[in-house]
């Protein structure tokens, strides 16, 4: 045992007397070193080291490989950027074949076109139906929410599908309106110009807004800065959309309860308020119709909920429910119901000169397309990337940051608002089997040949329907039971999840965004400021130094101070780091002279978690030697990884510590350090 | 040596054959563990392994304690706000005992107060005096580049100090007005009001903005809030500093120069147009005068530099350049040179009336507050701590923001803008010979007497020697070998460096600080965005795994991939990981094909280095596990600290990898994967 542990055999007046018979033996046992390979012999050193005669071999700390600066800066950029190695298939190709190679890449449709069989056709004819029963009532709700007219609704889910399927990465993406973006766009361009005063220029808004959002999505996606969509932590998306899904359902009930004059506010109070208010308002016909449709449109989520092959249930009803409302208020005529009323025949006429870039209005829009490019997206690549998994494909989320863009960019030419991938309607795609994005081109040919024949059929398509079927959209974007893990697993992350739910439910929906995003960037800054620190101690029986409360099997090597920094050093914690291990060591020592052992003599500072160093952080560490110095006790370094190793050599820091202060690991420091402060 | 190194002999195929003979004998040798302690025998396991019929005996991974979650926040928050543990020093206390001790943590000046002896004030004396000769003639001249009176700068330096001494912890701090506060002060109330048009008013704001500064001083230190300074780091400054040292020298040729007409703007293309287009105001008595005593005020500095005994002849020259130029300027009465003129004589009048909280100006005068305060703040506690640390004390950066935020909210009300430890004039205590905040009692003795009795004496002193004097003060703040190493060490903090340094000097102050803080704050985020993953092997001779970049000769385990994560696991960079994991296994499967090796049978991530992990982290890595799961690949994490394992074992994560995937250490998990994948 002796030969299999030195440091065990090390630690040595209290917790562990060395076993006195056995070191002789099994030291020349193991003396003669079998394999060349294996020449720094552990085996021997423990025994040795106790008479303090022989220096044991230690491992040196390696750096890595010396590259010029232009080459470290461009291993770095390209591991910022290009995380994914785009150009690894074109390796080792020829050209013909990498021409063919890069146009698949821009164009997925040329990987599997050639590929595609009636088999597949099939099944994307299915799905690509099933989805555009759904997007037609969706995509006329969610034109509402957005204030703008339901016909747009119907052009946005008409060319966007089309252009996704040639430039997407995704087969189970259902492209057209989402309801956070319609919600966010209509909530930003109402604060500044009023939907009913000014139709026109509301418009152009929106589509301006639509076209910056696509410039901004294209341009995340052609400087490869993907990584900005994941600032918007999955926490802070979960109260983000609870809080907008209960907005979104409240302004529902304008539609609801068929009141007129309601408040162009978001805020919870005011709808509340305005809902009382108007009480006079109320239509009980509508109230009727709203809530029985509402009913059977929720129980049918119910249904397919519990039983996913049922999926054409829920998918099924709302296109169901216009149709029997229609016919219902066909009948009826009833003037106390308000209907969609008339919409324009035929496809989407071209908007490119609506697109304004001057005047009053130039932030507004950049402001909303920024808003509504970044929350599409992240709902748009979330989705895109939760089915891939699922169907075991990869999707670029920089190929498909451009593609998402350029289809917006191309849709605001198109009389289209802001699109993306569709949670809801990607799902319905995925159950009713779809194979590839040509269940987009389906569901578009089916907009298309509503948007040509069937418009005047809607006329008569009372406008609480659409209510019901936007809040059974919504409500599945409450995820009660994903906040409550929140709280079971991280508590600041569940603060985060709050904090974004009533910023939206309490102020606004650009203040929630911007509270929870805050939170989260907090969260991390304080991790940086405040880093985990760990004693560390010898686990019996390995070479191992772990933290003391973790493992509380592990012991102290009296004279030793093990501290494990959990962080890479930087500005922000160089002046916490010397403080708490100043600190840990008067700790230490209060205890060691309490219980009577040798006081510290070696502080070791392991590294081996410390990814980066800048140079306040070099700084602190000459700082706090410095400080030891003085007080007579050793300070060494154990196991510094490449980076930081090659920064600490670069510096004087190097010098100040040389390299008899590094070490290769805890155990070798403590060795080492043993090995000086005997004689 | 098989006895020593498990691993090693587990390596079974390629590198490192075992030795056979030894096996048998060193093993018989080892067999009977001589401490129960030690039962966890290594030495066994590796040829009994072999042959894949034992179970080694593996160390669990350990939870920390559980803690409440109250607790669990209660030391975390202790942690964040109360990383010095003030209240250590209470406990075990009598009550009488914990009120001194208390009188004593809020008034530092009980603590050294009462074994002050004349030795001490002898020092004291000779050092207060030294720096008063320096605070006039400074106080004079930073009061001019804030836009303020002279007799402000000498007002401030008589009250703060004396506040300072009672409440700082630092014993050779001299405190006064400072040249980059005074600077930003000035150009940030210059672009709304003018001082020269509306002095009231201007001298109302500024008082306003010295009181706004001193809240927020003392509330950061009273909320223990102080980390936030941090984040200016050190390359931050560097740059910052050396920006606004060239902005106030250029500010100064007006006055060497003698023009009237000057531009207010601070940025280096107006000024040096103004310069020119105003060539017919040069005026060459002011010339001659302003580069004579600039040349010598800089040689002074030089001899000071290259001999710090001779520190007295560079804290001299200001005041005997003062005088000499006085009596001159009084000798020629030349009206061509100008001269600062009549100044009131007497102590400062009370203000506390000038302070305005209503009107349009009070957001204004809020941020000039916040921005001076953090400047004067960062500026104080550095200096306080520099010579702290040189003279082998602590000071108390929480305490230190309330004492200097108390005396700027105190100074504010008595004429005083915004005040802090002058890192010059504290060099130049220092050198002096201080021994504790005396110092600053009898320099602020040194300015009332001449408050009261010397001021006729300035009539006559020229404008031009106070820009000599401003010039060589701030051109200490210039750190070009500061820069040069930053370049060598840190290309990303040298950028931060650069960019405030030029945003400073062509935009303005304020953006060029935002522009580095916004600099280093991207840094941290790109840190956790894109955290550092090494492959890592096993290094010959231990059973230590690391990085193969690093260290050369560490070979890789056939069948294998131990990748390390060198970063807290976060919402950032959950989907870089798998991403990442995934094209570290293309490219070792491509290469083991090359090489006719086994393929990828298990991958092993390495978490000792994953200091936290979030819910998005926690996904991810079940996310990981799926996709290798498809692939028939097995994962393994190794390692997970405290913290990590507790937040595993709370979701569903945990039961996802149970146990047996989660192990003591790589060397463990490669040997217990390898015994799986063996039968």
């Amino acid at each position: 045992m002796v030969v299999n542990n030195k440091v065990d055999s090390l630690s040595y007046d209290v917790e562990a007397p060395p076993p006195q018979g056995a070191s002789a033996g099994s030291a020349a046992a193991a003396a003669p070193p079998p394999a060349p390979a294996h020449h720094h012999a552990h085996a021997p050193a423990a025994p040795v080291m106790r008479e303090g005669t022989a220096v044991m071999e230690l491992h040196k700390v390696s750096l890595p490989e010396r590259r010029s600066t232009v080459k470290a800066l461009r291993q770095r950029l390209a591991e910022v950027l290009f995380p994914d190695d785009p150009l690894h298939q074109f390796k080792n190709q020829s050209s013909a074949r990498r021409l063919v190679l890069a146009l698949q890449y821009f164009f997925p449709i040329f990987q599997w076109g050639s590929a595609y069989s009636p088999r597949l056709l099939r099944s994307d004819l299915i799905a690509g139906l099933t989805i555009a029963s759904l997007a037609i009532p969706q995509g006329i709700s969610y034109a509402k929410l957005a204030n703008l007219p339901p016909i747009i609704g119907l052009y946005s889910s008409f060319v966007p599908p089309l252009i996704y399927s040639l430039l997407g990465s995704s087969r189970d993406l259902a492209v057209g309106p989402v309801s956070i973006a319609s919600l966010v766009m209509g909530s930003m361009l109402r604060e500044a110009v009023s939907p009913d005063d000014q139709p026109i220029l509301y418009l152009q808004l929106a589509f301006t807004a639509t076209f910056f959002a696509g410039v901004f999505q294209a341009s995340l996606g052609f400087l490869r800065l993907g990584f900005i969509v994941d600032f918007l932590s999955k926490a802070t998306l979960t109260g983000f959309m609870g809080g907008a899904a209960i907005i979104v359902s409240l302004q529902q009930l304008k539609g609801l309860l068929g009141i007129v004059h309601f408040t162009s506010h978001m805020g919870f109070i005011d709808v509340m308020r305005s809902v009382f208010k108007r009480h006079d308002e109320w239509e009980w016909q509508t109230i009727v119709m709203g809530t029985a449709f509402l009913a059977i449109l929720l129980l049918t989520r119910q249904i397919s909920a519990r039983n996913p092959k049922l999926f054409w249930i829920s998918a099924g009803a709302p296109l169901a429910s216009v149709i029997i409302s229609t016919i219902l208020s066909f009948i009826w005529k009833s003037h106390s119901i308000s209907v969609i009323g008339i919409l324009p025949r035929g496809v989407n006429p071209p908007s490119a000169n609506m697109l304004t870039f001057n005047g009053s209005y130039v932030a507004l829009t950049i402001k909303t397309g920024i808003m509504t490019g970044i929350l599409s997206l992240t709902e748009g690549i979330a989705v895109g990337r939760t089915f891939a998994s699922i169907n075991n494909y990869q999707v670029d989320g920089n190929k498909e940051m451009m593609a998402i863009g350029i289809m917006n960019m191309a849709g605001s030419c198109a009389s289209c608002y802001v699109t993306t991938g569709s949670f809801s309607r990607s799902a319905v795609n995925y159950s009713a089997g779809c194979k590839t994005a040509v269940s987009n081109i389906v569901m578009a040919a089916a907009v298309l040949v509503t948007l040509l024949f069937l418009m005047p059929l809607f006329h008569y398509t009372p406008n609480v329907i659409l209510s019901a079927i936007i809040i059974t959209a919504v409500v599945g974007l409450i995820d009660v039971r994903g906040a409550a893990k929140l709280w079971k697993v991280d508590k600041l992350d569940f603060l985060a999840c709050m904090a974004a739910f009533l910023g939206v439910l309490l102020v606004s929906v650009q203040m929630g965004l911007a509270i929870a995003v805050g939170i989260s960037l907090f969260k991390i800054l304080l991790q940086v400021t405040r880093p985990n620190m760990v004693v560390k101690g010898l686990v019996p029986g390995t070479q191992t130094y772990r933290s003391v409360v973790q493992y509380r099997e592990a012991v102290r090597v009296p004279a030793f101070l093990v501290v494990g920094v959990e962080s890479a050093i930087y500005f922000t914690n160089s002046m916490y780091l010397v403080e708490r291990v100043m600190r840990y060591l008067r700790d230490e020592e209060e205890m060691a002279l309490k219980s009577n052992q040798s006081s510290i003599r070696c502080v070791v500072l392991d590294m081996s978690a410390v990814a980066a160093i800048d140079t306040s952080g070099l700084d602190a560490l000459s700082e706090l030697k410095k400080i030891l110095d003085k007080r007579n006790i050793e300070l060494v370094l154990a196991n510094p990884v490449g980076s930081v190793a090659e920064r600490m050599f670069n510096s004087a820091v190097g010098e100040t510590f040389g390299s008899d202060r590094l070490f290769f690991s805890v155990a070798e420091a403590v060795a080492a350090g043993a090995c000086k402060a005997q004689p």
